[in-house]
């Protein structure tokens, strides 16, 4: 784990720093500084891991600023990193290296929004909520919702989904094409609005997820859903985890085309309890979403209702009205933050494998027990449906056992979820806290890797000393 | 277009051929060929392009073979093309530089099939008939169909897609995870079978679509899909183009999910009629198919219903049984060689513009006034759920006028998908046949394009003279 490290990265040189910010200032102004508060607030994200200052911080407003700076910061050899929000939780905008940040929340036109094409463009800095009030009047929604309210570009950097993956799909199934400029100020456009096409490499889907290791994205057409006509909300309690998951497994081998399908664990539910105020069965629990017309939502919610019993549901609530819904769903919205009110002023670190569905009950059995055998809080919950389930695991970062134990914790996790052909990230990313382990999970695609982040940076300026490994 | 050219594109050198030969020899054995008769078979695809024979010809049984072979050509400079079945229609597998033919038809084992994760894991070579061959009591389907029976790898390399593509997706929403031999003989896997990943560069999207310019596809895990409850095929006739696709598109915005939705046009009909003896009504025809629930069926059927008589649809003949559904698809699935039996002997060219939905009646109305002004024997039919169309031009190829018509119409049906954020192929790929209109849709993208290819194929040994530009 690199949480705790010193990351004693050689910075950039303070003279190229220094031309960077005269060569910039002309075009900038005021947008670019080096004030303290600022480069502190872009320092770090929302994960554990050590802040690290940028040397200055500009506020794009254009691709063609966007490419202007990249220019600039590519010929002295400077870093550059994209921040849009904040949220990432893998360190992806922390300036270990120093460099500049370009924050692109400036950035948040939406630039138009076709309904009979269920698509939209905007800007990267657009965030997921400011997208989906603007749709508001369409019947069109955005689907990718990874809780934060993160920017488009941030979300699509970091192939982000969330809890209604299982039915509509990750940031990379949502994404039609971007507008990126490269580290030589290239502007790149990588697609159309056609469905399909089969024109050359998929550029799209190399930038989402790069983490802006390979360009800056300024631009996104992304997918929109109709609205569903129904939308039914559920909680289930079960005996056991076990149980639950085997609910969850049996759906969606049944083909049960549920919006969202999420477990909280029994700590988990404790957790938002206390947090929230509540009064919830303190045992393992299934949130479910069903979307469709009026009878398919009928009929999913009776077949899921027999799944459930059949594996020791019980106590099932429902909810079709709004307001009946986010009542419902406020607990599983509150888990992160409840989790980390468990031993306030601690930090926290979410684990995040992605395992086969068909190994997703063993995965979360040998997880608990090693919880339970490291002597860690780390209350679970996650997207059983898609496989991907956290362990938010609170923690003193300043007491080593602890931190030792975490390290453990991750590495078993991973090894046994790459043993069974998942994945150490189903949509945290890499940044810098999983980079020693990108090499277990993909070999020597790594190396292929490396040579594609050579060809398009040779100058190695775009977000250094994230994804790939050293 | 380069249909017609002379390809006077620099061979192989014979002294590295037989260098590459003498080497590979005592491991290929007999499966290394010259033959002429084998290298015939294998320098031409289904395309009007003109064939060009590889040097030698060998069959390939396992990675570290192709590991081998790629090391030894990338050592000696030869040209490399992958082979499968042979139904690619831009051309992939011409010869043009001669070099060596790997072909994959013998790597056809099926490794495993996951009911439980519904997936399945498999040789590049295996054909999508001989996959559903096998899942047959799984209740289990591989769901892209191109049409031809197409091996998976070559379907991944030319990011093909299909008649259920608007339900179920092209090959790139169903392929989990490839190995992959890189140029240097390192073997790669992509990915691996969870739902969901977040870790490193999507090499898996990288290398379908690149139509073996990057490396040889030689195992793919893909997903499978339940087989559906309920099936409903239909046929709805119009009286003109423009109503069919008005309800193509009232049914897209409506959300129905569709499993096929294709449209034959009136010159379509009449070859199909022809060459199948049948006796449909002559004019503008939808073929829809839909799945799910014996419910969700019927309530897709009322709706569908609905939308076409809205837009003048009438005629309809409905199918539940498998036997009657085949025989009312039987004339869709004829369509591509009944129209080519509109002039027995000559040569075809499909178009492959898609747009975006909302300007495909736009597209199909302009393309058919092209087709007449310039004298051009052409039926349509396509994958209009998707925005995806093809003209089957039938010509004389050794006639200049119907080739430079045909150039001509190639030129102005691209344009203008291209000025609506449509593409210029949406399933046959780029191939030789529209290397020159690459620039045109990725403008600055194909310099990264490039450059991907650069660091991936530094000798430019894979598949030279397909996809990019000169």
């Amino acid at each position: 784990m690199a949480g705790m490290t010193a990351h004693p990265e050689p910075a950039a040189a303070p003279a190229a720093v220094a031309a960077v910010l005269e060569a910039l200032g002309p075009l900038l102004g005021e947008r670019l500084t080096t004030h303290k508060a600022v480069r502190e607030q872009h320092g770090h994200d929302e994960s554990w891991h050590s802040p690290a200052l940028p040397d200055a911080v500009c506020f794009a407003q254009t691709a063609d600023e966007v490419a202007a700076i990249l220019r600039c910061c590519n010929a002295h050899g400077v870093p550059v990193l994209a921040y849009g929000v904040g949220t990432s939780i893998e360190g992806q905008v922390i300036a270990e290296r120093g460099g500049l940040c370009v924050d692109l929340s400036r950035m948040d036109a939406i630039r138009a929004v076709r309904p009979d094409d269920m698509d939209a463009t905007v800007e990267a800095g657009v965030t997921r909520t400011a997208l989906n009030a603007h749709l508001r009047d369409t019947g069109l929604f955005f689907s990718v919702d990874p809780g934060a309210d993160a920017s488009l570009g941030g979300m699509a950097s970091t192939r982000a989904s969330g809890t209604n993956t299982v039915r509509y799909g990750t940031v990379r199934d949502n994404v039609l094409s971007l507008t990126a400029v490269m580290p030589d100020g290239t502007v790149v456009r990588t697609g159309g609005r056609a469905r399909k096409s089969a024109a050359g490499y998929d550029l799209t889907h190399l930038l989402i997820g790069a983490e802006g290791t390979l360009g800056i994205i300024t631009e996104l057409t992304v997918r929109l859903h109709g609205l569903p006509e129904a939308v039914c909300a559920a909680t289930v309690v079960f005996a056991d985890v076990a149980g639950a998951v085997d609910a969850v497994i049996a759906s969606i081998q049944h083909g049960l085309p549920m919006a969202r399908i999420e477990l909280l664990d029994e700590l988990s539910m404790q957790a938002v309890n206390r947090h929230n105020g509540l009064a919830h069965a303190e045992k393992p629990t299934l949130f479910l979403e069903f979307h469709g017309s009026a009878a398919a939502v009928e009929a999913q919610v009776a077949t899921m209702g027999e799944l459930c019993r059949e594996f020791g549901g019980s106590d099932f609530a429902w909810a079709t009205r709004a307001e009946e819904r986010s009542a419902l769903w406020a607990a599983r919205h509150a888990a992160a933050y409840a989790s980390k009110q468990l031993r306030p002023g601690r930090d926290f670190h979410a684990t995040d494998i992605c395992v086969p569905i068909s190994r997703l009950a063993e995965a979360i059995e040998a997880a608990q027990a090693d919880v339970a055998e490291l002597g860690l809080t780390a209350p679970l919950f996650g997207h059983v449906g898609d496989g991907n389930f956290h362990l938010v695991v609170v923690l003193d970062r300043h007491d080593p056992a602890e931190v030792a134990a975490l390290d453990t914790l991750n590495a078993r996790l991973i090894s046994r979820a790459l043993a069974v052909g998942g994945t150490c990230t189903g949509e945290h990313g890499i940044g810098v806290g999983k980079r020693d382990y990108l090499r277990d999970e993909h070999g020597a695609g790594v190396d292929v890797m490396r040579a594609i982040k050579q060809a398009l940076d040779p100058n190695g300026i775009m977000n250094p000393g994230k994804l790939l490994p050293d």
